[in-house]
């Protein structure tokens, strides 16, 4: 096992009218920013239940937060804040309101110089923030239990994560019967990203983990039995609890202590959603499986025994690796998923050359062993 | 699954050197009291890193605080705390000395009445304690990531756990390397413990918790593959890394939210304890067994699934689960625990009679059915 540091200070309120305990957690005179997207949370409930619950509590709200969040909309947030004194945020909604919240409670305090600068392209330590606390209703990026936030520059064309220790919601709420309307595509989507966020902390080379492995193959055995369920049956709140929860330890820290990282699906899928405007999900599942495929011959000791204890596979090493690929396919397909860039009207010969460009020209490697550069992404977006 | 509320916001510095952390840990101008228990962490070298690392700090030191700590040596240690201006507790050693650490955190910030009444037996809740920090050196309690204490009163012959969510360390160091010098009866003993706390989480009955039950399983693997190496190589870092890492999951919340939990292996354990003066893990190896044979058709499910994943058992479920009970002791045997209380020269009878009548007098029942009373109790017992 490596050497790490774990915190996750963030207290998570989990189950049916979880709602109902925000008197409780927010801080008593707190003026609050109350965030959120477009009108789903209108739409499923949330709304109204969190409304009901702020009385006695001076609050304002923002409005209009976009998927794949965008600097310039967060912008205007941090100007209501400043001009309103807000001294809370509470987001409402899924990851991409969410990860915004995070990144407007920096950038509300920041003391000088250009938010997207400092804190993202920079990446400097952050010393102050404001407290941000949510009420999740999408289980996909697992940001209401981590420190990180995704935050595109429409202008620039870039999608860039940051993170900081001080960028943990101080509460999450998550009720999973607000999943129950979620519109098919942002299901699938939620899926696959929490398989995809498991794979980059499992699928790599193996330091002797077996309590980490054993977390995060508890994680895909749940999506890959609980997935189909939701799908058939959106209303099954079990189905949609085990999913939410996997979602949230896909990347709370739990499965991926001590372990070595990868990384590389989320950094070519990023450009995918920022030069082309694919969803996050729908980028992972055409990028993960061609990044399997690409590096099977290295992540054959960890995809086979996947293979073997979710899909229970049998036979010699790589063999089984290779199948397991196909399993994963599969299994995208089974939950909706398009695994294609042809799917979405994206020419792979134009991706290819793009995000390899980029790569080049920042000079970007990605992946356990430093060996996805600007020529591997190629190779790689030309399978997808 | 059951709705929950989680939080644990413990910072965790885990590997080889992690004890060279604490100067970035510790807070800067705090007068610390230097808690700890006997001789052995002065015989394992870790004394000697924690005072280099403790130079520019305030100190005293308080030493001699004993396994199943107790309530008269944790007053003296508060005196000391007030005579001396404490500001901050850093406990370094085993569970038993952070358990202790704990309690005197809350008992020195006490404004009236007696700690043991007002902690322990009226479980007020604590408003304030003193921070704790800790350099963990034995893999048993999960006390290093939880906010629970166990106390041990002398003059009573009584043995309780407390909780707190105040009560959780404000940071933990875990270097396996210091765990190469423990004596085998510990080793083993925390290996017990750990499963033990496993099953009191997961053997139970079923509420759909794929992602923990898993987590559960995970946990118990790793304690029954890696526990034979460390007694056979005291000195394997991967092994003594992952049984700490183990026993840290197992008991920090992680397998044992939103399920449905027992403890009552943990209760009558704490008896044999107060009365005979057993080890912690010795009671559970005995206790543990006989609770669960006592208790089978009722487990069977989780027994089964666990018989199945971990010792690739096959059959209809009662029969798999009654074997699994059987693998547990061999288990238990193979790791040098003893699971007879004439082991320990503990009568049977006198147990199950004085145990048994001190549930009845208190009306103590135990167990996820709450159907172990006196009287199973006296039955399980006398099967020991």
């Amino acid at each position: 096992m490596n050497n790490f540091t774990f915190k996750c200070p963030t207290k998570v309120v989990f189950g049916k009218n979880s709602v109902e305990q925000l008197p409780t957690l927010l801080p008593k005179d707190a003026k609050i920013l109350l965030f959120y997207g477009g009108g789903s949370i209108k739409r499923n409930g949330v709304y109204d239940a969190v409304i009901k619950e702020l009385k006695g509590h001076k609050f304002v709200e923002f409005s209009g937060i976009e998927p794949n969040p965008k600097y310039e909309t967060c912008m205007q947030a941090v100007k209501l804040i400043k001009d309103e004194n807000v001294d809370f945020i509470l987001s409402v909604g899924g990851g991409s309101a969410l990860d915004a919240a995070k990144f407007i409670a920096a950038a509300a305090v920041l003391e000088a110089g250009d938010p997207w600068e400092e804190i993202i392209i920079k990446a400097k330590p952050i010393t102050k923030t404001l407290p941000v606390g949510d009420v999740i209703t999408l289980p996909a990026t697992g940001s209401e239990m981590n420190g990180i936030s995704v935050i595109s520059h429409k202008e620039k064309g870039l999608k860039f994560a940051w993170s900081s220790e001080l960028a943990y919601p101080v509460f999450s709420i998550i009720d999973p019967t607000y999943t129950f309307s979620l519109p098919q595509r942002q299901t699938t989507n939620g899926i696959v990203d929490t398989f995809a966020h498991i794979m980059e902390q499992y699928c790599t080379y193996d330091v002797d983990t077996p309590v980490q492995d054993g977390f995060c193959l508890s994680v895909i055995k749940t999506i890959v039995k609980e997935g189909p369920k939701v799908l058939a049956n959106p209303q099954d709140y079990n189905a949609r609890a085990n999913i939410f929860w996997a979602a949230t330890c896909g990347l709370n820290g739990w499965c991926g202590v001590g372990v070595i990282q990868d990384w590389a699906s989320h950094g070519i899928g990023h450009e995918l959603s920022a030069i082309y405007g694919l969803d996050h999900g729908q980028s992972l599942a055409v990028v993960l499986p061609a990044v399997l495929e690409y590096c099977v011959k290295e992540k054959a000791q960890k995809l086979a025994l996947l293979g073997r204890e979710v899909f229970a596979l049998e036979g010699d090493e790589l063999d089984v690796a290779k199948r397991t690929v196909d399993k994963i396919k599969e299994f995208f397909l089974s939950i909706e998923a398009q695994i294609k860039l042809s799917d979405f009207g994206v020419d792979k010969n134009d991706a290819a050359k793009q995000i390899s460009e980029r790569f080049k020209e920042r000079g970007t490697v990605l992946g356990e062993r430093a060996n996805i550069d600007a020529k591997a992404t190629k190779e790689i977006l030309l399978s997808c």
